[in-house]
């Protein structure tokens, strides 16, 4: 085992360190935020920390550096209480990487892209076009982590949307079926196959 | 696609209703997290929740329901102030998984499991032996997520180890030559065999 400490850490060459600490939990979760703005300019962005809070209600967060480019989408979100979350697929990943660029605020990565908005229902954020899972979200409260000036933005599920042949009779949305990709650190996306299921575990 | 809002999800039946929102985030991290209490007790328990929340410092974040199984875990980090978060690989899917049974705080899943404690340097909380990334993590603070009751605990990497062949010359480290699995929803493990990496992104 190699090992890095504290100290040895903090010393790390920028690249190395953010590479290293990003793949450091296992895979993330990879997903698009779309937003509009109040001026009615689309937004989406690519994040790997949405995390599930809870079902009942169903509540997700992610963390928000408002210091960096994310910050379209948190400002949006502030704003208009409202965004999308979109899972990242195979047919998408390039695109989806692509929003990580820095574009300045009144260009729309959906015309830097293939990716195309949709808007379905009320929800004035556009959605990911023909991603498999997509999700509205209206914005709940937002919390600062102090500890390094980050944000945790809390949202509810208001409308889930799954494509038929990936949802199982118990609710299990099979990702693999969907070719959803998992993120590892901060550039490397993989796609799973398949997956292997357990029983509910009580104690023995 | 098939649609479900607010209303609908709160009517589903429980275990659909879990499973469905517990997928609705994409692939999540898979990780055993390991603590000590201040009697000696060990305990290691799942978690999918696991949230990179910056690099430097080097903080961790997960979700916490203190009112179900893993409050073994939440009470161990408070009073001893020291956890350990090991990767979830293929060789021990099953076995992580069984730590998901509602043990009594008096029994230790290294007992009921084939998973090994490991004590490496000063930590006092045990490391999962054989797991391809291990880290130390010191607490720093937790915040209670009001909207549904639950708590972000969040602390800090001082110790990280990982296995030298997957580790690449850029920091990254390449979790499925570890066979590192991720989560979906809440009992089905993937392995990916692969990943694809991209540049880091300019404007175009």
């Amino acid at each position: 085992m190699i090992k890095y400490n504290t100290n040895n850490i903090k010393e790390l060459e920028h690249l190395f360190k953010i590479n290293l600490i990003n793949s450091a939990t296992g895979y993330k979760s990879a997903n698009l935020i779309g937003t509009k703005s109040v001026n009615g300019q689309e937004n989406v962005a690519v994040f790997s920390s949405v995390v599930h809070l809870g079902s009942n209600p169903a509540l997700l967060g992610f963390i928000c550096r408002p210091t960096t480019v994310p910050r379209h989408t948190y400002k949006n979100i502030i704003e208009t209480k409202t965004y999308t979350i979109n899972h990242i697929h195979q047919d998408i990943l390039e695109d989806a990487h692509h929003t990580s660029a820095k574009y300045p605020e009144n260009i729309s990565e959906f015309n830097k892209t293939n990716l195309q908005p949709e808007y379905i229902g009320n929800c004035t954020a556009p959605f990911v076009k023909n991603a498999p899972v997509q999700l509205e979200l209206k914005f709940i409260e937002e919390m600062n982590i102090v500890a390094n000036d980050t944000i945790l933005v809390i949202g509810e599920i208001i409308n889930l949307y799954v494509k038929e042949d990936l949802l199982q009779q118990d609710g299990l949305i099979d990702l693999s079926k969907g070719k959803v990709a998992a993120i590892n650190g901060l550039d490397a996306y993989a796609v799973p196959e398949t997956n292997i299921r357990f029983e509910y575990q009580r104690p023995k």
